[in-house]
């Protein structure tokens, strides 16, 4: 795997040709989300998978007409939990029991539960928020990487209305918040403003301190 | 690049054998995360790389004593702007500039300034903070697969003293905060309880809200 190859291959499309992703590659990219690593391994984030392009037209005005959201394949749409609550930790702990064959009891008796209600559901609810915001961006970063890697074109998003899109995905009433899209498809060459542009990042001179 | 492959064979790796990475590998991580997308280019954070055995050691209580600090090859600290002011903006168009060969008036005529100083500069402070720290949470998912390609083992942390950190690496005066550790390094078999766990996640049904 070459990652660097990858990074370099990647940008942030802004046109796209419609072309769909075959299901194999929407796969691979939705099993690498999944793979990501997650604080407590907890993921406290869902992604929502759009592929009808009626919902795709209903959401390009909220996200500032662009044109990647219907000229995609498919748009994830990355929602963090707004809480984390003792239920959601009971559900966790449920599944990685059953996952991993290792009872309840045992794990409980590690202690994982109390450290978890400790730090996470004891923080205060925007905390908690933020620190799923942060989560999904891990997962969000993964989701681009594993694109890269299959030479899809993906756009990561944060130019949209949040609360317009969560009320149009009914988001609110399953505790999420949107965060990030992800437009999935292939660029659209001719009409690609940024097809030829050179990649800019900070120096290696500014970006890292060696201590 | 088999990055299923790579997620499936990593995970928080729990103790380290203290061997030192190659240098090209610490490059080749180094150079992933600087290559990392992020919301308008800015990259709004810094990572701190720390090799000395010194440094690691007062870094450990920091870190409620956890191994990996001090067992690892080094540790990264991904340090989020605190806030983003026009002078940063300035900055990274300058270098853009650079970097791109584009003259700064054609930039600033796109009206990207305008748009970046709406967007970020507007947030209040603490918006600022919370979406440069997203940022950051990317290129940590970044340097997690990175590593993972190359079969380095590595450990994402977040169970730290924050304020603390920040005043032993003098953060404070650098208008940074940490967010994350990663300890990059080699896994000590013998010891790592969490070598053979088996790795949990959501499953796909509960993960993905497939509309």
């Amino acid at each position: 795997m070459d990652i660097l190859k990858s990074l370099n291959w990647r940008y942030a499309t802004k046109r796209m040709t419609g072309k769909k992703l075959p299901a194999q590659d929407l796969q691979t990219i939705l099993d690498a989300i999944r793979l990501s690593a997650s604080s407590y391994g907890l993921q406290p984030y869902n992604v929502i998978v759009i592929e009808s392009e009626e919902l795709r037209k209903q959401l390009q005005p909220l996200a500032y007409g662009q044109a990647q959201i219907v000229e995609s394949s498919h748009v994830l749409v990355f929602a963090a939990w707004n809480s984390v609550d003792e239920a959601k930790v009971d559900e966790y702990l449920q599944a990685y029991s059953e996952t991993t064959s290792m009872p309840l009891e045992k794990i409980l008796a590690f202690g994982v539960k109390d450290r978890m209600m400790q730090a996470i559901v004891g923080m205060p609810q925007d905390e908690q928020y933020h620190w799923a915001a942060k989560q999904a961006f891990i997962a969000l970063g993964t989701g681009i990487i594993a694109a890269a890697s299959l030479e899809i074109y993906a756009t990561p998003m944060e130019g949209f209305l949040p609360s317009k899109v969560d009320e149009l995905l009914g988001l609110q009433e399953r505790n999420l918040r949107s965060v990030a899209l992800l437009a999935l498809g292939y660029r659209d060459s001719a009409n690609d403003f940024m097809e030829k542009a050179p990649k800019h990042r900070w120096s290696a001179e500014k970006l890292f301190i060696k201590i």
